[in-house]
């Protein structure tokens, strides 16, 4: 217990529950007498509705009710804009159920609930909607045309948002520049596609009025605050509890998808429990997507390589609602220039209602198509000057003496100026070359070419602005029964092994065992301040927020001990659950303390009847609990960041093309990143893995595809691709470790970095394998091996024997 | 609302909906495939248990399981003593199930869990135990004789405790005396018979983890910690809820009963949820009774009747277990000397076991006892000394100008010296005298005399030390949502009205209706610091610690609306659910600025499209908490106090004795009582009256009635006399208000205060009635009619025609 926990590599204390399938996910909640919902979905991108018939469907034995809208009383309205910007002047948000016109493929029409799920989803089948389609434009270049098809007809264009952020002066930069580089790139859509879909359940207890919600939901917090606001209850009225959560990257975090609110609306309204899982399908055409964006990017530069201004112009593809506001693509303008010094940037972007379903954070929220686009514009710069790729980016990084660095004129998602606060960004990339083997590569792909073979080395670079606020807040108490430590804060888990990390940093404080540090999240009921887990901030925010509270505690320890062992309290040590006198045998355990600070006894402790021999002797002299005091050991405190931390990292990797399947072979990935100090390096490296292997599912697999009608053609895993652990590669995983000096922990955001990089170095690896052959450049991500052959000589691609 | 709400007559809120039918009391509690629980009880006072044969039980269709002391594992013990004292050197407490010896008529033996409470009850009687009857000795005086039965026989008597307090010198101030008075008083057992027997359900959730408990209890804060304790669970895991709770009066505050641990343990075994609701009867030989003391008083004074000293040596009855250590027989002897200024006492008691239900507080608590034995004594004093009864008590009370008075040597129930901190008993006493028209009474007793009517007038003056610590604390939150205010405590009320005149607390403050302000308590899961209800301590201690907070929230209300509205705080007013500019139409609701003090907004609530119009402009500036800021509106605070405040009253009725039924007619009842501040005169004589008619109970009704083998004879409320409001008589109460200098608030208990005097002030008045022609001076409560036809003359008692 000498050694510290923070920075240890500790296993995840949830694998084993979860391993083996003890894990309690929203739908092993018990709840006796549930009905179940099943949803009603436009099969149309763009039509109106003429007409909805629910009685068959209503006469469907089993069938308890059909929602559509109306009969869903005051629900019934546009849902709130989470996120307003000015820069919105076409904000469209989406109904519950629809009314009139549905606007894309999946959108909830109507609600059945019935005894069981199958009886929902048959009579879901005999709700009978008479739709008129509407014509449809999915291409977003063709989208922002005069005479496209609209998908709100109400406003003149299909722009939901036009905003240009400036740094600097462009427009003197570009005029003194002397080469410019120009291109376009395309990152497309995909989805989270968590492993657990979407789920709600809900009870409302008449006898208390209590709405419980079991919601598997990035942010508790949030849905309590908008169903308490929504059926005009109290607050402490509704608890929402997001139980074990398979994955969210961010699909989880919107609030309200339809069945969020129309599901605790029906327990209220038909007074039994009723609860919704959502299915694959429904995942595929219902819960939220993100990444398609088209950028055209310039740069401007000396001829020595150095960057003096960058100009971006970008479609953002938003869906048919654009709930969150600018939130992605505002992410992806503010990460446009990377870890480079650039004095001189005008961003602009262009948000672009499609009738597809709405576009809101998916993990790396606009930063994976930004390191995309400037990645590939840094590589073709080299290209063009002539400079060797790694060079051309030890040339432009910003140098450690000049941190922090920021970005006059560019505000980051959360209202504040860019600035980048601490990092060794050209340490990252020596470590990065050497770790590939840059210098021997030129004579390895010299001795493939040489056998027809085509290898490449792949580069980029990434930033990630982590760790926004507003706050979130911690609670610790220290048991009296059994010494054990709680902490509560109020973010939800979907696995991202909180319940280690944050006993890590508590157990230091308190001198205990990370085994006895038991970490509670996703529930209203235990901690109700707070927003929620996105954007890389749990570690930042609700990890200093207990932080701060541990170290409270570490003083209501060492003073109660103090008193307790007369003894002063430099003299108190914490170690192993007990207080002791330096150098003496004279200890009391913590819940001997717990125990005797409450000045309520607990007559079947055993450390009661111990603490009683501790017991002050002024007992008599006051009151037992000084003004001020409160009893038992416990804290809570709240962190809140004057602004995003910035965490970033070099990926490197040397690819071969396998020329009879045209698919990406990997020999070697690398992986440098600092996320400032790290709490586990267990959990930041499968953080990054994790990431990593998403992002090699984005970069080369994992496509939604529409038809020209809006149809999603592939929503499901036979021809939605998610790589296997076979497609991913050995990862090696090098750690920097520059404290971010905005919070006392020296900590950033990890949760995100992995995947942002990956699309942009596989494409500089394709480009390089082929540059002698092929003028490809790569500028789409997914890749495919369709792409890749028509970046092949032909003939070169052979079919096996 | 620019009326003060403290100290209005404001109706009980909760009324309505308890008059309704609407309450939700434990068996209320909905708990789907819930187990019911029935026990066996000892039908012997004293007896060795030779065998159990639970065969038959089990086999019974519907059961589902049996507990005998051999299959409870580690709850097979002897239940903790929850308040030690050195003066016991033979402290038995009980086993949840009777092993090898039985103690009282009903000690539980046995639990039977069936599928209803039918099938558990009579499975119960096929639960075969084999008794071997031992010898008893009900009667106190003999119990402590050498020969008498043992209790328990591993000690040589049945004092379970022996113990003297000294003030002053007595030794002194006897010899000094020039009369001595000295009488022998008995006030008999009785028992609380709320309306609501004892309950208790329980669900163990296995997903959880997580035990929660109903139970019809005053602490559910102490049952948390002694569950979690018992079955080692963080106190997190248990919640413990006491729902609405039909009358405490003290026999729902000793934890545990057995049902309050086995029920709980059979919900973790048998993973099923299971309720236990008590019956009358069950209360009646099961649930801990009060009261039985025989006092042998003396008082030594001047000719002039100045008390010198006073010797009181009583005996307590303490059951067959003395759980909560010498709690009565203590509050009863550094009571003994009331209101008046004895500086020289010696008190001893010997808690006496008798092989009956335990003894634990009921309202009064010990109270009663020394009232009647002080006030029969100066009744008597002034009788031998030829003094008037108003005069005597005159003389020796404490004067104002003597407060604080402290009794050096005399340690109250809290371990505190006892210090009357404030009071104007002369001027009680003088309102006492007009009321009840001293001055007439003479006149119209000679009349009734000539007339052959008995009418007498009866006098009591009480003391009573109210609202003990350690502490509680309050919790205020505004929600933003609603802008109500939320106040939870960790007290539990059974009736009391806590829910109007916290709210009346916090009303004042925060500047809201009553209404507005929701109270919660009696609920771990909402707040779970403090202690219980009980010792007339709720207003005093939570109602201290609730204003502290409230007056936190006032200062955030404050300081958030002069920064919302741009004005110095001092020009801030808060009404009405408003913060506004003096003088100015300027406003915000508190919903409004609820929500803009949290930085996370609610899209849903309209407050929070109001609260961005005031957002402050300083959004950019700094963290959007500062350091120490906690987001929303919202305290906690703690109220210690530093010893008991203390209460007072007289009580003076004029009554006559029916001669044909010996029934005693009230003719007036004056009760004047000072508990300081009254926050809500209607609750304070509600609390006065309802004691009130509890103490004519105990003065002339309610009596437990053992046979010699130790069997309850009249364990029902046909024999069991309960009086109706028939027998209550039209009370004038007059209410004096001298601050308690101990709290903010300055308020006293008023719980307990109504049922003190009543004994003394019947027997008082009934002693005067037959003045003239008997010696009775009614030195027994419950007073009979048998009692009353013994004083009057014989042949005076009159069948009717």
């Amino acid at each position: 217990m000498s050694t510290r926990q923070f920075g240890a590599k500790i296993s995840r204390n949830i694998d084993p529950e979860l391993l083996r399938g003890e894990g309690k996910f929203t739908d092993d909640i018990p709840l006796p007498g549930a009905l179940h919902a099943a949803f009603v979905r436009s099969p149309f991108a763009r039509a109106r509705i003429e007409a909805i018939d629910t009685s068959d469907a209503l006469a469907c034995p089993g069938v308890v009710a059909v929602y559509t809208c109306d009969n869903i009383e005051h629900l019934d309205r546009e849902l709130p804009l989470l996120i307003p910007h000015p820069s919105m002047n076409n904000a469209r948000t989406q109904r519950p159920l629809a009314r009139e016109d549905v606007y894309y493929v999946g959108q909830p029409v109507a609600m059945v609930v019935a005894v069981n799920r199958y009886v929902a989803e048959d009579a879901a089948l005999l709700v009978d909607v008479d739709y008129d389609a509407l014509d449809v434009e999915l291409d977003m270049e063709k989208a922002i045309l005069d005479d496209a098809p609209l998908v709100h007809p109400s406003h003149p264009n299909n722009i939901a948002a036009d905003f240009t952020q400036v740094s600097g002066n462009p427009d003197t930069a570009i005029a003194a520049a002397e080469h410019v580089t120009k291109l376009r790139v395309q990152v497309d859509r995909s989805t989270a596609a968590p492993m657990e879909c979407r789920t709600v359940a809900a009870w409302f207890d008449h006898v208390s009025s209590e709405l419980t919600v079991w919601d598997g939901t990035q942010a508790p917090i949030g849905v309590r605050g908008g169903l308490a606001s929504l059926f005009d209850l109290d607050e402490d009225k509704v608890r929402v509890i997001a139980p074990h959560v398979g994955g969210g990257f961010g699909q989880k975090v919107m609030f309200p998808y339809a069945d969020e609110i129309l599901v605790p609306y029906a327990a209220i309204n038909l007074g039994k429990p009723i609860k919704y899982i959502e299915d694959r399908r429904e995942n595929f055409i219902g819960s939220n997507q993100e990444r398609t964006q088209i950028h055209t990017i310039e740069l401007y530069a000396t001829k020595s390589g150095e960057v003096l201004a960058l100009s971006d112009d970008f479609l953002h593809d938003t869906g048919a609602f654009i709930p969150y506001g600018i939130a992605v693509a505002q992410v992806a303008s503010t990460s446009i220039a990377g870890p480079y010094r650039i004095p001189n940037i005008r961003v602009r972007f262009r948000a672009v209602y499609t009738p597809t379903v709405p576009v809101t954070p998916y993990r790396g929220c606009g930063r994976p198509q930004a390191c995309f686009a400037i990645e590939r514009a840094m590589d073709q710069l080299a290209d063009e000057l002539g400079i060797d790729r790694f060079e051309i980016r030890r040339r432009n990084l910003i140098r450690d003496d000049e941190f922090p660095y920021a970005r006059d004129g560019l505000l980051f998602a959360d209202g504040l100026q860019v600035k980048h606060d601490s990092g060794q960004y050209l340490r990252a990339l020596e470590m990065a070359r050497e770790a590939i083997g840059w210098d021997d590569f030129p004579a390895k792909q010299a001795e493939a070419r040489a056998e027809g073979r085509y290898l490449g080395l792949g580069l980029a670079f990434y930033v990630e602005g982590t760790g926004l606020g507003p706050y979130e807040g911690g609670h610790i108490k220290i048991h009296p029964i059994t010494g054990k430590v709680y902490v509560n804060t109020g973010l939800a888990g979907q696995g991202q092994g909180h319940e280690t990390s944050f006993a890590q940093i508590v157990a230091d404080q308190l001198g205990v065992n990370v085994s006895d540090v038991i970490f509670r999240e996703g529930d209203t009921g235990a901690y109700d301040w707070g927003v929620a887990t996105f954007a890389s901030r749990a570690a930042v925010v609700s990890g200093n927020a207990i932080y701060k509270a541990a170290k409270v505690v570490r003083q209501q320890l060492v003073e109660a001990a103090a008193n307790m062992l007369e003894a002063p309290t430099d003299e108190i040590e914490l170690t192993d659950g007990y207080a002791s006198v330096k150098g003496t045998n004279r200890k009391i355990a913590y819940s001997t303390i717990a125990t005797a600070t409450n000045p309520l006894r607990y007559a079947f402790n055993e450390a009661a009847q111990i603490a009683t021999q501790f017991a002050p002797a002024s007992k008599h002299d006051g009151p037992p609990l000084a003004e001020g005091q409160h009893p038992g050991l416990e804290a809570t405190d709240y962190f809140s960041p004057s602004c995003a931390t910035w965490a970033y990292g070099v990926h490197a990797a040397i690819v071969e093309i396998d020329p009879v399947t045209c698919r990406v072979v990997f020999h070697k990935y690398v992986c440098i990143h600092d996320c400032g100090n790290m709490i586990n390096p267990t959990i930041v490296e499968g953080q990054v893995m994790g990431g990593l292997a998403q992002g090699i599912g984005g970069a080369l697999f994992e496509h939604i595809e529409f038809d020209d009608d809006g149809n999603l053609t592939n929503a499901n895993f036979v021809d939605f691709l998610i790589p296997y652990a076979t497609e991913i590669p050995d990862i090696e995983i090098q750690h920097l470790e520059t404290p971010s000096p905005l919070n006392p922990l020296g900590v950033k955001g990890v949760g995100e970095a992995g995947c942002i990089a990956v699309g942009a170095t596989v494409a500089s690896g394709l480009a390089d394998a082929v540059s002698h052959v092929s003028g490809s450049k790569f500028h789409y991500t997914p890749v495919t091996p369709d792409m890749i052959l028509e970046a092949l000589p032909q003939g070169t691609a052979q079919p096996p024997d």
